[in-house]
């Protein structure tokens, strides 16, 4: 994704109380979770043992939706509302925590759970990394 | 959206802690918040001071957003989990509270922000209606 | 979806080329389309015989994916492209029938695949309907 | 992007007459089309100039709307259906020159729409490119 930094460094507003390393990081967290949850929904769903696999199936499919949401949100500059910016971070931190616990749980047999549960990980983390930035930026 | 209590009744797993009123008016608050969201974003891009209506039309595009994936969220009860639809309900009506408060700015002269506002406002209180009754079953 | 033609009334262009019965209708069926795929695919993921159901959760998850895209981009009406407008159509027809073909197939034994079936052929001819109404008025 | 062919390796389901790598470069560029199209549309959005942008916002949308569901359905792979991808891909290759015709109008004056009309460029033609290859590989 190495348009994401090239975009936000063309944009003509500046951006103001954001870390764009943290923002550029975040973005191109969820994009990646996104499209590995579901990647991993419909790996677990081509598995012999799917009957399994149905909670780890459902919660990518919920980590896909609000990380691709997020993702889209976060891309957004003109006129922010940091309110919707926070309560965005907060469900997608959450709903990636979920479903990292849950691949986890998968991890030694599938290797796709396993890519999968790290890439949730890792955006759960950039989520609350931003989230950080963001009350530090708007305490100053 | 006559569907979405039919789907819900045919769906194999029995509710738990669920009120399947709320959650079908729920559904259907988001779905009708997102298709009006779209289509608000669009009639402001449409007007000639759209100049006037970029705060408008941002919002309203995380607004669609966020319905549309909590719409699918809460469209799921297969293995749900209770931490990711408290998280996104509230994200929901965060969003849907910022993208009322910025139409109801402009709906003395624009019908569009008149009734996005309005759907904002019902999917806002739809979500707070089913965060309370989930928080009411979850304690008994 | 009371809300769809509302909206469209209340854009401040004209539709020219477009019968505002046919677009609403087909918006209507899109929404409400990706709604009952995404409840089916979770339906079908809920039911014990999950194993023989994959080929109609990996078809719902892609009709619900292209019918709110679909639906989307047609509650746009500012500057419209024929093209975008009718090569999305096609796909969505396309779709909706390879899901109203694979649901038809169990819903003598789920009723939520006998819905779903439903609401795929009625996107499937709302798409085709409108595809032809564009024509008709394209060659005028 | 560096999990798309990770996820496609640890895949249960042998791939049949899809060429693998045209697969995960059409995904890479649909996935980065779309972020980089939602980006575009919020970056006109801020412009001074945006009455004169709407054409460009419009058409942004709808090809960040496509390459996301053309994305999301090239990820899956179990029980594919040949008419779905083909006709999906046909839909995102058509919005993506669409889109790319757009923004190439305004490159000069907007580094944005500049780096979003070779996204549009480079995704359309890996639509093309993979169409290509599946109807090589089923007349095999």
């Amino acid at each position: 994704m190495n348009n994401v930094s090239a975009m936000l460094e063309a944009h003509p507003k500046d951006l103001t109380g954001v870390d764009s390393d943290k923002l550029v990081e975040c973005i191109t967290a969820c994009l990646e979770c996104a499209q590995t949850c579901t990647a991993c929904a419909d790996a677990c769903l081509g598995e012999d043992m799917v009957a399994e696999l149905t909670k780890c199936i459902r919660t990518n499919l919920d980590c896909a939706d609000i990380c691709a949401t997020t993702g889209a949100i976060l891309s957004r500059h003109t006129d922010s509302n940091a309110i919707v910016i926070k309560s965005v971070l907060e469900a997608c931190a959450a709903v990636c925590k979920a479903c990292a616990d849950e691949c986890e749980q998968h991890a030694e047999m599938h290797d796709h759970c396993k890519i999968c549960a790290e890439a949730c990980r890792r955006c759960e983390q950039a989520c609350k990394d931003l989230l950080v930035s963001l009350s530090h930026n708007a305490s100053r």
